[in-house]
């Protein structure tokens, strides 16, 4: 994993990935006491970065893989970043995903033309049910962050990181990812060590699911103890993965934690003062950079927004509970 | 008015305003039964295109003029506009705002460092308000639509859509515009007279305040009945203005009408399918788009997005409403 294999998946992306912008905002700037960039991940297609790496793993398949179809499993951002990169290079996806699942990604992974496979996260092992389905069909299974080119799609945002900083002055920042099992902040540090050696990637987590803090603390891979009781599901993962902990280890940290409520807030800041749709985990390094800026150094802090796939429920929740603190 | 100054205009704008990207949705395409694209102006600066011709206005002032400060009336998209823009300049801005206009709006008028001067739209006479103020301290008018300067910046968009529209594969197409005196509908129909000569512009407004579409039809600056009574406050104006009516009659029409449901559902699907936040009278033309579709002719629209400044209650009205139909 290095930033060759970023740098060539940035090529296959050209012209399919949006170069999503980097925003600010003089209200959002006053909140965090620093200049606030945030790089929109959720005007990706299918609404997240995800999008890049399933574009990056399915065009480096070879055809024989491509016609015999791909499997992942997601609780929905990951799923239709692959279904529509399947759908897009005349594969076939079957998507494995949990039933509590926001309704809205279930739908959309389904619309893009994948085949959803539902599992009870509680009683059913994801795994097992994975393998049969890729053994029976000859499926190859991308993984949502443990893949090599999954990261290097994810990386791509790192290289646009640079570039945008750059051309707005910016090249010394401490750079805010919302993580859940490491593949978008392993790759965004590996593009931005080779891009911008003065910016530090600093993992973004919720309370309670602080793997990542937690593995870079010790110098392990820690555990989660439970799977489920955040509003953040896009980045709830069980532990770092194998691939992307290295990475975390030798270039990120030290981790920062927000609660469901600095997540509901910060998606209405965003409402209001960027114009963008986030969901609760895409909102998390956002969180970070307003409510914890006690802990982040420098004058300039860059945001990621991962995603912005919620139902309507939860953000009328943001709403009501923020709608008048911003 | 001409596209030499729109060129000139983007000269100045360059580094200051956003380039904002052209977003679609496989799904949104599918509702309009075409390819649909959409000009995200709502992340403009200040939520709205009305910075861009905030900057060209306050950019073509002599020293004087800059020094002596501004004076703007608006319902607050050009208010934000100007006010940015004058702090940018080292200038001051009055805005005159009717007293009804959406609180956000306000509040961020005067966050902006603007003097806000409030007024009652049903009983008092705006245009005395501003003579006076004007008259008093010297201020220079910048008007919302009528003005060359104004339309120059505005127009900006159009280059932008000309340019991206053609990355996509885009050259011929009808283009809806959120319409109200026609600074932003005839400033993008200048500059892709020139730039895209196949594509259409469409002005789009709501029910009962249609003034520019029956102006269209009957060849003379029709007026509408009442300024209030609908939730687009943003493109509510008497009537279309002297230096944009002719260029929309000449490059422009036939108008389209929306109801302001059909904004608002209009607002659940950029919010669902695009994860941005529009304003009413900002959804406007993808209201159009998606649900005037018979009206349409040709196998792509481009609608603009021309604004996001919305309190909590319209928007959370909206997914209400509207969410669980998108």
């Amino acid at each position: 994993m290095n930033i060759e294999m970023i740098r060539a998946a940035q090529k296959r992306l050209e012209g399919h990935a949006r170069r999503t912008p980097l925003l600010s905002s003089p209200f959002l700037d006053e909140v965090a006491g620093r200049r606030l960039f945030l790089k929109a991940e959720n005007l990706q297609h299918t609404g997240s970065f995800k999008f890049r790496g399933g574009w990056s793993a399915l065009s480096a398949l070879d055809d024989a893989q491509r016609k015999a179809g791909v499997i992942a499993f997601s609780s929905g951002n990951h799923a239709q970043g692959v279904a529509l990169a399947a759908r897009a290079h005349g594969s076939t996806a079957v998507i494995v995903m949990p039933s509590n699942a926001p309704q809205t990604k279930i739908d959309a992974t389904r619309a893009l033309g994948a085949e959803v496979v539902l599992y009870d996260r509680a009683t059913e092992d994801r795994k097992a049910i994975r393998q049969a389905l890729a053994a029976e069909r000859g499926l190859t299974l991308i993984e949502p962050f443990d893949n090599a080119q999954v990261i290097a799609g994810q990386g791509t945002t790192g290289l646009e990181i640079a570039d945008q900083a750059r051309d707005a002055g910016i090249t010394s920042a401490e750079v805010l990812v919302c993580c859940g099992g490491g593949g978008f902040t392993s790759g965004i540090a590996l593009a931005l060590e080779a891009e911008a050696p003065d910016m530090r990637v600093r993992p973004v987590e919720p309370k309670n699911f602080d793997d990542v803090a937690r593995s870079l603390r010790s110098g392990q891979r820690e555990i989660n103890a439970a799977m489920s009781g955040s509003i953040c599901d896009a980045i709830i993962s069980p532990q770092p993965g194998e691939i992307t902990f290295p990475i975390l280890q030798r270039l990120c940290g030290p981790g920062i934690i927000v609660t469901d409520d600095e997540c509901l807030h910060a998606m209405a800041y965003a409402f209001a003062r960027l114009k963008l749709v986030l969901e609760p985990g895409g909102a998390a390094a956002l969180a970070g950079a307003l409510f914890r800026s006690d802990e982040i150094k420098g004058e300039a802090v860059i945001c990621t927004a991962s995603g912005g796939n919620v139902d309507a429920p939860m953000f009328q929740r943001a709403l009501s509970e923020y709608g008048d603190q911003i």
